[in-house]
């Protein structure tokens, strides 16, 4: 066998990092290829606590998008939804700032159950996985409550107040993540993460400052990738100077950071071996001191976020092959 | 002013214990000619705990038949309702034995949500009955836990297990009210009962061994309104020696009593002063041995249950005026 026969698109597992939206629809392109090899390890640093139950939400937009169910137009939440259970909360005096769909409301419902009875978070997204048809593995980073909070010109707010609450709009003064330091990784994304077979780590196109640190905080989690035997690499948010989706510029500016490659190089630095950057920055390419790859990341369809997963693992793939040349020739691997 | 003056039917409050479907329609008919000066005190043994969520049956029932919101033809739950929730809860397992509407489950998540926040079922129940544009009092008998208990060939179950998940078919072989010894009628419910202008007390035609029963079972209930100084009534759930709603007949016969008129006379024994009973019943009247008011019960429509509620005020009236001749003759008053 040679080195295209061991191709990540026909074997070896994939763990793929990612927060909501466009996280999920990389993960949706990487589980045509990959199937069951795939593990989508999820932020759970936005779930919260409202009308009493607890809400996830990046897990069910993964878990929505992973099935086939979510809404492709509204980028969140389930297609063929309806509102009444809105509407009649509206009528009873209810919160209504979060938008809870009908057909949503059942996941939920059942989950914060069946945490009550003692499941875990895990244990519940590998059920529902399962009973959605899902192939791939998806994952919670952690078992353990973490919270973004969005410390702001008006005050420190939890981050679904923040985001769908108050629309983005207070100035964003500092992030954190409350709750990391007592959390842990659970043992089945340990497994994942040491995996005999694992081919390629990949930090999916999603905010890395409100998605993916969340993950990276969980202690070990940044370790672990640092430590990694096979390559890391990021997918960039950022298309010709904008993040695509979600508040990822505006928070950007007001931390005082540009929204540009460099930042997320900078950002990811020490953690990835290569960033895939959408073609219309691929002029910045050389001066990003990293592994590059340039491909379409704007996902609007499924052939483009296969199209997109395949140029990830082919990237990949091309550093494993690089890693494996330096390996075998040990007096460079010192060299700077 | 002589007494025609003073008629239920244009001053006096009046208090009607029900549970939720029969009771609900006379409360609707009682609402429409009495407005803010009826109060219904209804039923909370039904409630249970499913999904997580604390479910009042009969309560909301009353809610939404006071509120213009039921459903006219199903019997329960709100008009216009969707089951999208059902449906995706079946999708990811969850269980489905008891029907929950989208809009049904707003009642429900709030409910929860705030009496776990501290709030008594009495101050949401009128907090959602004022915002619902409900003129009449809707009360529960108790913020106190109390669980109508089937005791069957299948052994114990709770009602709804009984009612909805078996379907009323393990034969019932006795009913008991768990938590009835500690629970406690709300300082409502005896403001209702003491009112100086309190005119007439009607027991709905509710199921009186699985709706009533368990109102009369809380501590003092009986009590009140065999010490009531005004009238009580009972509305005979009998229809030509059929109970029409619910498994009243079913259940009579598995405890050895007949779904007759008489029965049901002999179950409220010196607890009413009179019974109102269906037109095709009144052959039997002269044998019941208490006050009858021969009236059509069969509720079908909204002027149907307009009639028999003005049937029940001329009746209490009546009483009311022969009470007091009696009153009025002191040396008749021990008389047999």
């Amino acid at each position: 066998m040679n080195g295209r026969s061991h191709h990540l698109s026909q074997e070896g597992r994939v763990v793929a990092l990612c927060g909501g939206v466009g996280g999920a629809k990389l993960a949706l392109g990487l589980q045509h290829v990959l199937g069951e090899r795939l593990t989508v390890i999820v932020n759970v640093a936005d779930d919260f606590e409202h009308l009493g139950l607890n809400i996830s939400p990046d897990l069910d937009t993964v878990l929505y998008t992973l099935g086939g169910l979510s809404d492709p137009r509204r980028g969140w939440g389930r297609s063929d939804e309806s509102w009444n259970f809105m509407e009649a909360l509206k009528e009873i005096g209810g919160e209504t700032w979060f938008l809870l769909g009908d057909r949503d409301m059942a996941m939920h419902v059942e989950r914060t159950r069946r945490r009550l009875s003692g499941e875990s978070l895990t244990a519940i997204a590998i059920d529902v996985a399962r009973r959605f048809g899902i192939r791939s593995n998806v994952l919670p980073i952690t078992n353990d409550k973490l919270s973004t909070i969005v410390v702001s010109t008006e005050g420190e707010l939890e981050f679904q107040r923040y985001f769908v609450g108050r629309r983005c709009e207070p100035a964003v003064k500092q992030i954190r993540f409350r709750g990391a330091e007592s959390a842990r990784m659970t043992e089945e994304v340990l497994q994942s993460l040491d995996a005999e077979d694992l081919g390629l780590i990949i930090v999916g196109p999603s905010n890395p400052y409100l998605s993916i640190d969340p993950i990276l905080a969980v202690p070990g989690a940044t370790e672990k990738l640092r430590a990694a035997r096979v390559p890391v690499i990021a997918i960039s948010p950022i298309i010709g100077g904008q993040a695509i989706k979600g508040p990822t510029r505006k928070i950007m500016d007001e931390l005082g950071l540009q929204a540009t490659n460099g930042e997320i190089s900078r950002h990811y630095a020490g953690l990835i071996d290569g960033l895939v950057i959408d073609t219309t920055d691929a002029a910045g390419a050389a001066d990003l001191g990293i592994d590059v790859h340039v491909a379409p990341t704007l996902m609007t369809d499924l052939q483009s976020k296969i199209t997109l997963a395949e140029h990830a693992l082919v990237f990949g793939e091309s550093l494993r092959t690089k890693r494996n040349r330096q390996e075998r020739r040990p007096s460079s691997g010192g060299a700077p």
